[in-house]
């Protein structure tokens, strides 16, 4: 094996893969990176078993081979080198050896027959599907935001995929909120997986000012996500997710328009005085035209903000204040609408706008 | 007690004060920030018993009074109000009220009486220099990097200011490096105390971009660092410090003209295959004209860089690749000096041009 590439290219593509490689003491090649090198292609892999990342460099004038070696090492030892600079990476009797001008190394790697690789997506029962790369990006971000961490209900763990009336959204909850995005609307194919938002949160992560588009490939138990150079593939979650369309209420009495800006103050102020009650804060929407947020935490002192909107109906909620806080970075516009009808109902956070993002919030007992 | 005072003054001042305050549990008090008023003047006062920060505030039409209130609660409260607004600070019944805008707080304090006060300086008696915020910085930063942890011998967890024919100076070592910086050179009076690395930490926090000069006044005891509005006491280490000129080499056989940017480029490298063997890299003056490191981990692999310079005479040292890292970090010139005489003497690194900072490293055994 032989290839010579600049330091850039080789730095930001061994930067992508590099960190999902994590050893384990049972399966230390799990530290390593496979560097495959096919008529002028260069692959680099890493997987921890549930995925993989793979990218893609092309190259000239190199020799095929294949060898694993420490991901981190390599990745270290090429991003400290200059810019600009050639690198020449050699492989002889399972060593490689990388030049670039006075700074000479040589790793000692491992066979790549030893090197677990992910199933590959079988093309032809595939469901695609392709949007812009910014619209993935923020839709998924505003729903990672309501997973949850319970291993022991592995589904919530997750983003849900799915497809109804021609459009696919994703959704996430965690059983005391719930978020959905609608990301295309006009799909044509059919969908309803779950995948696990570790690989979403590392398909994100790898996204760059390069890439503009993003295509996404479901087989039954496996996801590809497709973005430049890079591809990333991961198990999906095997569970049922809930029927959460249901859960999203379709009336509300109470409708206030809001100050995204304003909101975030106040739930912060309120926020810091409810650290010993679990972060509850008291949401009020009062005649004329108060809303209210107040928390009470009896040894630190108590805080009380108010924000002037129209208000039709009166009513109070209880909530936890992070989650409102949460709800409130995950939307975008300067103006939002906060919707409940009463104590013991959910309350929903939408933009005012569009109406693409639904967040709805489980109240707490008052 | 009342006042009136803008955001961003209270903001800043608060922020100054709160980071110390961490209250123990058998004395919650040191969680909160004193505050005084008496003759339009505001000072908040936070300790943690070896060092206290005052922050002093100029108002008009204060009430005089003093109480005490959980120092991070109110830090946070203030700046997460909005920028510009005008906050009333009123004391009633042990409990302080903030109000600005449509928001308003209720923080619960506890008395004065049972704050601990650090002593105060006793001018007369007190020795005093006065120095550029920016040299006492950089100063300071460049021999902090040599102190040590180890509580058991507390003389070497501090920066020892001391005056030598007219010249004061600050040093730091921890046994395996030593680091000193010359301060001011025609200074008027004689000092040789200790002072706490984790004070000196504090006073550098606190500086900022409106501070340009920096007072330090001795006590046998206490030292007292007065910037702009800012003063920050602390209790002095009592211990005596090595009598750390005799440690510095005078004579170097080898003496290597070298560029900072490549040594700490080469370090890295070498460092990155130095992990199993301690950080231990080698590094080799060599005929003609080379000065390589070299490291050698053998389950990784090994490293070696190359950097052309003048060699009049050979020689080769083991160093610590963190010691030597640190030490070309405090280092400021483009180029610098590497000069020791074999391998059981000290390195010692300078810059090239200026000659008010030496730092030296002793060698790991070969």
């Amino acid at each position: 094996m032989e290839i010579e590439v600049t330091q850039e290219k080789l730095s930001k593509a061994l930067n992508n893969v590099s960190r999902i490689a994590v050893g384990r003491v049972t399966l230390p090649i799990l530290n390593n990176v496979l560097i495959r090198v096919l008529d002028n292609k260069v692959s680099l892999v890493t997987t921890n078993l549930d995925m993989a990342i793979v990218d893609y460099l092309p190259v000239s004038n190199a020799k095929d081979g294949v060898i694993t070696v420490p991901a981190k090492l390599l990745a270290e030892f090429v991003s400290n080198l200059p810019r600009g600079e050639k690198i020449k990476i050699s492989e002889k009797n399972s060593k490689i050896t990388i030049a670039a001008g006075k700074y000479k190394s040589t790793i000692n790697g491992s066979p790549a027959d030893d090197f677990p690789e992910l199933p590959e997506i079988e093309e032809k029962k595939a469901v695609i599907f392709k949007m812009g790369i910014d619209e993935f990006k923020n839709g998924i971000s505003e729903v990672m935001v309501a997973t949850s961490n319970d291993m022991t209900r592995p589904a919530l763990t997750g983003v849900y995929f799915n497809t109804e009336d021609k459009t696919l959204a994703v959704a996430a909850t965690d059983g005391y909120r719930l978020a959905e995005k609608i990301l295309v609307k006009n799909a044509e194919s059919e969908v309803g997986v779950i995948v696990p938002a570790s690989s979403l949160q590392e398909v994100l992560r790898s996204i760059n000012d390069d890439i503009e588009e993003i295509e996404i490939a479901f087989n039954e138990d496996l996801v590809r996500f497709r973005m430049g150079e890079i591809e990333i593939m991961s198990k999906l979650i095997d569970g049922s997710f809930p029927d959460y369309r249901r859960l999203i209420p379709k009336d509300n009495n109470i409708k206030l328009d809001l100050s995204r800006e304003e909101l975030i103050r106040v739930t912060k102020l309120a926020a810091l005085f409810a650290k010993s009650v679990n972060g509850a804060i008291v949401c009020e929407a009062k005649k004329p035209d108060i809303f209210s947020i107040k928390s009470v935490a009896s040894e630190l002192g108590e805080n009380d903000s108010k924000i002037e909107t129209t208000v039709e109906n009166e009513g109070k909620v209880n909530l936890n204040s992070r989650f409102l806080s949460d709800a409130l970075n995950a939307l975008e516009e300067k103006d939002i609408v906060f919707e409940f009808s009463n104590s013991i109902s959910p309350v929903v956070l939408r933009n005012k706008k569009s109406n693409t993002y639904t967040h709805i919030i489980m109240p707490l007992n008052s």
